[in-house]
């Protein structure tokens, strides 16, 4: 029985699970800042949105400052795993515990820093972070879990069950890469490329009229990415054009954190997300030119806010 | 004898040719905005940085209004031309039309406008303009000139000489082609990569030590650029991954127009640059698959102006 959850990690996507599991368990929030802590143990958490709830959470930025869990839930940005699974280190010996990053990788990660049971997850979910103790729960999308190791697939069931009980949408997959690989090649292309125009997710990424279109971009990138899966052994869950192209279609456009990491000068998730595309490539001998111009477009885009303000406005000149 | 000069465009190039030409010949500007001309038949035209000069001119909206000339240099941007040679269509009659865009195709479009005579020309000059009567001279480098059609030799190196005793770096050449090509290539990296990157021209473009350096997606670019001018049968004057490194070496990093364009949310000259390079490539067969690539992404970046201000605060999402 899962009774007692740790959510390490309280930005968008750990202050979502939080929120409603706190509607049936206990649960327990591990920090990176000492302030945010505080300030979740004083006022709670409210999230607003799809849901409507205020939750009591026990909140450190210290782990050792926390009940003992069951399953402890790895919610930082994919930037952020190494710093929470050092922080995890041997801490809750009985808990089980999932990533849900972005990219490839994070469950690795983790494995070096303790031998719990791993759960692998990949979440849909988006919000909006509003402060240190409210989020708006934007798509109520699914959360998807499978086992990555020591770890029994009805251990994953349970932990799939108790995010249904408490309003989320989640299933458990015996196998989560066909899903996690769908993810994996939907975020390369539609976040690197959103990063790089400034565009949201929006109609650009589908339209394939004039041979300028983005949309014919976007398939070359869908296209390397299910030639590295193909030779990876992964039959995709969905296939990440038409995730694309359905995605395009709903509503208003969707904003990829990619891009507000790139407009905020925050450092990116590329690394474990395009980054971890090019080196399957790589290792599988499979070409993935145009992932891999992307990839290094990015990294010196994140290399130009390091250097910003040290070109004065007289150096600036006409070429 | 090259004793009239009209300048057409007076932005940075325009205005260094016309304050230094004007030491030697009378020089007439034709411009865009009426209250541009209006500034320059008032205060004249002054020219800091390389150059301390302040120079008389006759300036008007209407080629109608301007004295006869020999020489008419088109100094707009690429994405200026067709503009400008509507605006010359029927007027100086003997003149010669020199023109000197980055990229590819300005010629053609002149001559679409007229008969005159035509030399086609290269600058690498840089400067900024601080206001309509004053532009900063600040990369003193060379102005290349070649005939087009049907001009004679001796005219192009009348006008390369009368350059040069205003001051300025000029040299005929008998066929430009080859240093067209180079700095097409090389703009069409130096560019691209800039405006998506936000980087100046530093020394990231030539970097090549880490597998995600800049340096190799800088380098793959002018590859494909090379092979698409052996296929058009130019040997390149220079090599732009030399000019490349070289670039990145002088002391402070330049600044692309391209990436001053997307700062600005100007229309860029991607569809004069790049775009001719992937036109040319098609129409010989060569695949570039990476220019097409930042092609896409640098109409991408265009189109997402247009539409900016229609995404609300409360529809940024997470993903």
């Amino acid at each position: 029985m899962i009774e007692r959850v740790c959510i390490v990690g309280a930005g968008v996507i750990g202050s979502l699970y939080a929120g409603h599991l706190a509607q049936v368990c206990d649960v327990s929030v591990l920090t990176r800042r000492r302030e945010h802590a505080e300030a979740l143990a004083a006022e709670g958490l409210h999230v607003s949105g799809r849901s409507d709830l205020h939750a009591k959470v026990t909140a450190s930025a210290d782990p050792a400052a926390l009940p003992p869990c069951d399953l402890a839930i790895v919610a930082t940005k994919a930037t952020g795993v190494e710093a929470a699974a050092t922080a995890l280190e041997g801490h809750f010996p009985g808990a089980t515990v999932m990533t849900v990053q972005n990219g490839l990788g994070a469950e690795a990660i983790v494995r070096r820093h303790g031998d719990w049971p791993l759960i692998s997850g990949v979440t849909f979910m988006s919000g909006t972070r509003h402060d240190d103790t409210h989020v708006e729960y934007i798509l109520d999308t699914e959360t998807w879990l499978g086992p990555y190791d020591r770890v029994a697939f009805e251990r994953v069931q349970e932990a799939a069950d108790l995010l249904v009980a408490a309003g989320l949408k989640a299933e458990a997959l015996p196998d989560l890469r066909p899903a996690q690989w769908s993810k994996l090649i939907f975020n390369a292309t539609v976040n690197a490329v959103a990063a790089l125009t400034g565009l949201p997710h929006d109609a650009h990424f589908a339209a394939l009229e004039q041979p300028s279109d983005l949309g014919h971009l976007v398939r070359d990138l869908v296209d390397e990415g299910k030639a590295v899966a193909a030779a990876a052994g992964i039959e995709l869950h969905d296939d990440p054009w038409e995730m694309n192209v359905l995605a395009t279609r709903r509503g208003s456009a969707h904003y990829p954190s990619m891009l507000e990491d790139v407009e905020a000068h925050r450092p990116t998730e590329i690394e474990l997300i395009t980054g971890s595309l090019v080196r399957e490539g790589e290792r599988l001998g499979v070409p993935v030119p145009l992932h891999t111009a992307l990839y290094r477009l990015i990294k010196a885009k994140e290399a130009a806010w390091g250097e910003q303000g040290t070109s004065e406005p007289s150096e600036r000149r006409q070429q």
